[in-house]
């Protein structure tokens, strides 16, 4: 047998100065570079094309679902009848797709600020951006801090799925833009963040978690383990203004859609609120 | 100031052909072979001195608490009243340690097959290994295999802390260890086991969880976050002859004990049971 002389390619993603998770790169279909980032696509065998911007991974086609699913299913399962939802970011199309699982959903306002994350998953991530031709989507390039702010008492639930506190996005995790949100939903909305990692990120959790509560009566933490992000633990942030995920999980419409889904189910729903003590002690502001 | 020149030093574990983890490296402290495996001791600024196994990470000092609170507290909470329990492998001495919190427990056998690893321990995680000092802890170098031949109805709780599933472990994965395991448990006991990650080794965990089926009548897979383990999910597997884990937690007990953990509490007690989808299928045998 020949011995396969290939260069030997890895892509790397620092999630500090001393822990790093690196993946074999079979192929690089895409780099570009936006207004606002640095996007690649890469090809790992095991993972599947990866989305990378500004060098950290977004998501691997094999595993997206686990995002997806989680930082979707959560909120919409919690409110009693999602109809009009904005996505915050979501530009890969991942979330969408999920969201558009829900039959109750009418409208779903996506509001990326870079066309080149969504030009980008369309050609090279074609089964996730798929959910933008869906009629209800509704997609703007624009800035979502700035969005917000002309929007009034108009979405049952809004999902921030941003990338990282970093430039561009860190609006995003900060308390004006938070109140914008709140004024966007209706008297009983709610809203779902992406917040980062327990183990690598928490000031960021903790700063999040204390901006939503002086908004929201309801703010819990929930976790999902996701294998490309920092240390494979990630918190999402549910804050909400009457319901509660645990004690309102609609188990009713839950059984009923019986959704073919590959992660979240209803002992998620309610075994990812189920918090270790160090998480629980970052979400306490200790 | 003066430029930092010091080499650039990783430690890389390959998760798989194709992804791996790597861990800058501030110091090197150990380096031996024993008759069963090669021992690393490596310092990493975040994460403290990690013990490492033929290259494969055991454990990280500074998180090494998510992985001795779950392997131990989740079967420990289950049984009524574990009065004598027995660890196999566990030379490190993190799972006895989190064992001696519970005063019920009066004995401890610990079967490690490589002494080098608590002499490894002692000298360079004494913080860790101390736990091996205490009166209750009978430390046995032997075969944990043939250990169990010999042992009839005398555990309360029987614990697996074993390395990876390669080599001279491989057997602790296997049918006729569990057989012998079964039979050293009292009529009531229970077993925890260590059992890989459902991302990377999703047939060892099938495989597990199958043979331990046709002896306990009992058997259910949990989870915890441990960022230094592939994909930062780690699945373990409680055996039990009689109590759930579940309906039988001894929420009474761990009230009174009001342990200082750092991982584990009745919510993740719960939650940790609580699995994704994907996870289910591959503990269903699917």
């Amino acid at each position: 047998m020949k011995e396969d002389k290939r260069a030997d390619v890895w892509f790397t993603e620092m999630h500090s100065q001393d822990i790093c998770q690196s993946f074999r790169v079979s192929g690089t279909p895409f780099h570009g570079e936006s207004p606002y980032q640095t996007i690649d696509v890469i090809e790992n065998p095991q993972f599947g094309r990866m989305l990378i911007h500004d060098g950290l991974v977004m998501l691997a086609e094999n595993n997206q679902y686990i995002y997806g699913e989680m930082i979707s299913h959560v909120p919409l399962f919690t409110h009693p009848n999602p109809e009009r939802v904005l996505v915050i970011g979501g530009g890969d199309g991942g979330t969408v797709g999920e969201v558009l699982k829900h039959p109750e959903v009418t409208e779903i306002d996506v509001v990326e600020i870079d066309a080149m994350v969504v030009e980008t998953a369309r050609k090279y991530l074609p089964r996730i951006a798929k959910a933008f031709d869906n009629p209800k989507v509704r997609l703007k390039f624009e800035d979502g801090a700035q969005f917000v702010e002309k929007v009034r008492d108009r979405y049952d639930v809004a999902i921030v799925d941003s990338t990282d506190p970093i430039g561009f996005a860190a609006v995003l995790f900060q308390r004006p833009f938070f109140e914008h949100l709140h004024a966007a939903l209706r008297e009983d909305g709610l809203v779902a963040a992406q917040c980062e990692s327990p183990f690598f990120h928490e000031s960021t959790i903790r700063e999040t978690v204390s901006s939503l509560r002086k908004l929201f009566p309801g703010v819990k933490l929930y976790l999902a383990h996701i294998p490309v992000y920092p240390g494979g633990m990630w918190a999402f942030v549910l804050a909400s203004k009457i319901y509660d995920p645990e004690k309102d999980f609609q188990r009713n419409r839950y059984d009923e859609l019986h959704l073919p889904l590959q992660y979240y189910n209803h002992q998620i729903h309610h075994g990812a609120f189920c918090l270790p003590t160090f998480v629980e002690k970052i979400e306490g502001g200790l």
